[in-house]
């Protein structure tokens, strides 16, 4: 067996950051590996909740003494700021590390600059490429550089490519296993979002069924005329998590008293579409102005979220997709045909008219699940 | 290391089977490894070719004296008929093989008997099951029950599930190492079909275009119409493979000299699609009457064609699934997503109201080729 290298153990680190996932956010994932020259690991940690411990002192608080002389491979640049805990940097300086590989630079200016600090106290400071490094750091960097939520969006589709029959009928298309990942995903995010066609198709509560539940998402509810039932299950469950509705202001003021009522009495706020749609515009998202979900995106992450699942359905994924905004799309293909020229398609935007302008993604995982083929896509930069 | 199980032997001989894809036909592709009591494998083979030896006769050419007290493991009951060949039970018995163990029994009521008839000569004979052995031999007990071709439909798609833009652009949609794959299937199969709507789309060829090409597949345009172009690349490269256009009857009786005269020179051929279309159906496919697929199937098949590759388009693939007459499916999936409500979905057909009535497949393969997803389904039965 060949000695794990320098990239190895950043691979390592990439993978206990992902156990932050959930707990961590809107901080970024972060996992360290504390490394003694004869190869034996020493301390290990992740970033698992905001405000508690970076992964850095989880590792070096394992390690205590046995840190001195050691080396420790971060996936992200150890801060140099005194936030809610103290900065990395010196804690790392104080344990007596010889040396220190992280993978990608920290993106903060206000906790940038750690590398330098250490390199000044003596500490010999690498910056290796990890592809696992930069994967796991990805939805912290978008978000810092764009100032909007990290963009998921799943689907569950049969071969043929169709998300629901014309009756609408969706249940269910994904094995238990698939739908049980996509509840675990709902209990790790900030928000979960469909399109008012899903919700009167299906009628869901968007909640995450799980007992490892690590937050509860707000449920957002795209729907630009404001047709939304009161009694929509979403509506009638606020008390187990918040619910918004982001609709056009003209629908908002427009609301009847009644409606009103009902919503306030159930506890919906509404969030404002900027812009007006066509008046010739029947369809629910085809109306939408460009660059309304990039500001929805905008006002989301101003109010705290983080990262946003995207369960449906077409139109609303097709104004997504127009507007560049599908970060990571989980696919699950279910062994089904209905080859219905009206059943419900994936995404239905404005498009691209030739194949050489697609948004380009990459393919980061494929695997089976139960019958179901599930592949996770993400936006290639 | 545990030893090789007889179920781990049937699997070997199914994978040696698989090499004969595209010489055996309208032959099974037949696998046989022939083991000693100490393990070794002393004879293997495979119908590499119809009209030339079977599996078990070449296997048993290799193990020569040494099949003596050894046990065969074939993926099909050896057949007890003078074709081509003479019977593989006589050579089994010949050879002093002291066991024959088999996985599918010989649907064809001329070839069956093998297995009664070596066991009345004092082998033993036993029957065990094994799904790789089933799946490779799915294609000719297909076409013996069916009295139909093995159909098999293959298609490339964005993640959002279009398989062309609005504008028609499919090019690549797939990797290189994807297409490599289907021209290589071309050189396999008997024939290759596409429908009208992919004909003027991409105005294909169809050829296989490898440097092992197994046999030259005639091409099929199914063409309810008749309207092809006589200047399509097809219909210019009669001379390196037969064309033939599947039209009703009606288009065809209606066709003008001209053309006529035009497809003749050409050496196009017409195969009558019976049934008028609806008069109010101006869809190329969606006014054919039901069964219109089947018998089209039934006719190549009485026509000596054992395997189609269809190879789209929407119209033609829906057709298809509607009669559930599709047996495999590829479905490449390239990284691109063009969110295009108006792009070309995979397969438009009648279709089914209740997910509950789609028609059920299973993912036999799912691998990464390049950067594209590809899985293989097939009809569950």
């Amino acid at each position: 067996m060949r000695e794990p290298t320098d990239a190895d153990w950043l691979e390592s680190a990439a993978k206990l950051a992902l156990r932050g996932h959930g707990g961590a956010e809107p901080n970024p994932m972060v996992g360290c590996v504390i490394v003694q020259s004869d190869g034996s690991i020493v301390g290990w940690g992740y970033h698992a909740r905001c405000g508690e411990l970076h992964a850095e002192a989880v590792a070096l608080k394992r390690a205590g003494i046995r840190a001195k002389g050691a080396t420790a491979f971060v996936t992200l640049e150890p801060c140099a700021h005194q936030g809610k805990t103290p900065p990395c940097c010196d804690a790392l300086i104080k344990s007596g590390v010889a040396r220190v590989v992280y993978a990608v630079a920290d993106p903060n200016p206000l906790a940038a600059g750690g590398a330098d600090r250490m390199r000044a106290a003596g500490i010999s400071v690498e910056q290796i490429y990890s592809v696992a490094c930069e994967r796991v750091t990805a939805p912290f960097l978008t978000r810092i550089r764009s100032k909007r939520p990290w963009i998921i969006a799943k689907w569950a589709q049969t071969i043929d490519g169709r998300t629901a029959t014309r009756a609408g009928d969706s249940r269910w298309i994904s094995s238990a296993q698939s739908r049980a990942m996509v509840h675990r995903e709902r209990g790790r995010v900030d928000a979960v979002m469909v399109g008012i066609g899903t919700l009167f198709a299906d009628n869901p509560h968007l909640l995450p069924r799980t007992s490892r539940s690590r937050r509860i998402p707000r449920r957002i509810i795209v729907d630009p005329r404001l047709v939304t039932p009161s009694d929509a299950q979403v509506v009638q469950t606020v008390s187990q998590g918040p619910v918004a509705i982001a609709a056009l202001s003209s629908s908002i003021h427009e609301l009847s008293d009644e409606r009103r009522k009902d919503f306030a009495a159930a506890g919906v706020t509404f969030i404002e579409l900027t812009g007006s749609a066509m008046e010739s515009a029947h369809r629910s998202f085809r109306g939408l102005p460009k660059g309304s979900m990039k500001k929805l995106m905008e006002h989301l992450y101003a109010d705290g979220v983080s990262n946003v699942l995207v369960e449906g359905g077409a139109g609303l994924l097709g104004a997504l997709f127009d507007e560049d905004l599908v970060d990571d799309a989980w696919c699950f293909t279910a062994p089904l045909a209905i080859a219905d020229g009206a059943g419900a398609p994936i995404a239905t935007g404005e498009g691209r008219t030739l194949m050489i302008d697609a948004l380009r993604y990459e393919l980061l995982n494929l695997r089976r699940r139960a019958d179901d083929s599930m592949a996770l896509w993400r936006r290639k930069t």
